[in-house]
């Protein structure tokens, strides 16, 4: 097992990376406030490791319920988010009880803000079982549901007091959703990781095909990026925006197409690949950059071009994107593989040029 | 006008009481982060102040969108607060516009509960037309919205920027609305300040008759007293629970009459009532303490007595509270006049009769 430290003073917590975690209740039991806890999860998740995580715990002595919600993107809303209350509040789960998200990024957003606004907070804890979310979202504390005209538009800054990443529960993860966790690694490498971007165009295959030292590599370089930028800037409002490479243009095709059709790091791929263009196009990267870029990402099996909407949609979409300020759109380029910035001025022909370059 | 500080460090913000301060828009633009607002409020305060504030503010040059929810505390719930996110979004609102809550209890905690969610957080501003709400609710932080099974059940700690209490918008304000606004005035000599109370022993009369300087006085001591147990405890980890006198008794009430029959300030009182026979039972007042008590919410025109619920459905209402921990209830009881202690150790049947006592 690695431990990372998410270093934010007296709210600071550990992310454990490493196999069969889940048989290890003592991380979990050793966090709690008291013997009582809340499993959301999904019924897709539930099945194959809700009663393996809560015979760990009832074993511990803990008293634990669960609720179980329908999987997937297109659920991450009020009514679905309303089914956790009524679990908690039918079982008079009290403010010191704690919430734990077993599941993948939207059970983690959807739990988290469960716990960020029951009884105006109860601790919590993420048990992320996708790569995408032990990567990334089960990381900093972003909690968030979406809105039918925007994605993660509602939602709270609250952190978890542990991160429990079991990198045998990707064992039973399918293969496109693997794939789309890659694409949250080769963001860290783009924003601000060089030597990660390298190492993983020399080991991409040995992802795909899962070897536990390369998952656990990846993930611990990918969370240990994470934690310094979200140290810095917990609430964003500067350097951890960062982290939102291609997600601008990536939330336009979520929301434009449906919540739940593309994977969200389907989106962020193709969003990646605009956002790489564009910056091309501001004289930024050379045409060896994006190639090498590319490359990786056809090489993860990643959409390297964005589904067909109009670019007028994808603007009028891009347009609720939380950077917008003073009505100006700000977009994370790239002055390089490794250097990632936050840029204003783009004029609006080029980034037109740049969507349309990278559609279907 | 008088000027109270809530000291919460970077979070600090004034609390302005005075007449016809709606028509002194720079008190609210020196608060905002950029010209732009969100101003929230019901059908029965819009008709009545919307434009006055909304006109003030355009003609400073602020860009200010509004929308109207209906009246009352049946509809602080999902379905109002997504209205509040649906026009934020088609207005394209962004994270640096302020909303602006112009109404009552009920628009301060729902506008403020959107303000916390948001694009996960934007700037807020209370603008409190009721007593009640100038009193109480909108100092310090505490937004929620309603569950059927829980008041005030889901929600977030998050502080505005300014609180502007027109006192003049209490002219407008119906008796029932005035008085039930007295009981949180009475709670705080209750709970802390016998100099109030006394206060309130002579002077309740002119409050009934909206007497300028009484209501001025009543209101400054009011948040001069919720700002401090705010800036001691913020989120409630202690002294701030003793806020809550009467609050147990009177959310059960709430909930169990169903929502907007009884006011809130109604609820309290009668609830305070049973506090203070419970308190009575374990002999920390005497009957002459009793009596003023009493008296002094019967002069104010409150009930003194809840609904003929049965004692098992109070009990059963009580056990959501969110004081409750380890499955025990915890409850506000006073040692006497101005001195209010949580204590959790009542035995159920002095609870029950002080209940029974106390219903009509």
């Amino acid at each position: 097992m690695r431990t990372l430290n998410l270093a934010l003073g007296e709210r600071s917590y550990p992310i454990h990376i490493g196999r069969d975690l889940l048989d290890e209740p003592s991380l979990i039991t050793s966090r709690l406030s008291r013997p009582r806890a809340m499993i959301v999860t999904n019924d897709v998740v539930g099945p194959i490791y809700l009663e393996r995580l809560r015979g760990a715990l009832v074993r511990e002595g803990v008293r634990v319920a669960s609720v179980v919600l329908p999987d997937g993107e297109a659920h991450k809303d009020w009514q679905t988010l309303n089914r956790v209350f009524d679990a908690l509040l039918r079982d008079r789960c009290e403010r010191s009880t704690t919430l734990i998200a077993l599941g993948g990024g939207v059970i983690g957003d959807m739990g988290g803000f469960a716990a960020a606004t029951y009884q105006r907070g109860m601790p919590f804890i993420q048990v992320p079982t996708t790569l995408l979310s032990q990567v990334d979202s089960s990381v900093g504390g972003k909690t968030a549901i979406n809105h039918p005209l925007g994605k993660n538009m509602i939602g709270a800054f609250y952190q978890p007091r542990l991160v429990l990443a079991d990198i045998s529960t990707l064992d039973t993860l399918p293969g496109r959703e693997l794939k789309a966790g890659l694409a949250e690694i080769i963001k860290y490498g783009l924003i601000r990781d060089g030597a990660l971007f390298a190492w993983l165009e020399a080991n991409i295959e040995r992802l795909l095909a899962r070897e536990p030292e390369a998952l656990a590599h990846a993930i611990e370089r990918s969370c240990a990026n994470k934690a310094e930028i979200v140290a810095l800037d917990e609430t964003e409002q500067g350097e951890r925006a960062l982290l939102n490479l291609g997600h601008t243009f990536g939330h336009a095709i979520e929301t434009g197409m449906g919540y739940g059709k593309w994977l969200h790091g389907e989106a962020v791929a193709a969003g990646t690949m605009m956002a790489v263009s564009l910056s091309r196009r501001l004289g930024w990267l050379t045409d060896e950059d994006v190639l090498r870029i590319r490359t990786l990402h056809e090489r993860a099996g990643l959409p390297v071009r964005g589904p067909a909407l109009a670019p007028a949609r994808y603007l009028d979409l891009m347009a609720s994107d939380k950077k917008v300020e003073g009505g100006r759109l700000r977009l994370i380029l790239l002055r390089g593989i490794g250097k990632a910035v936050m840029y204003g001025d783009a004029p609006e022909g080029d980034i037109v040029a740049s969507i349309q370059a990278c559609t279907a």
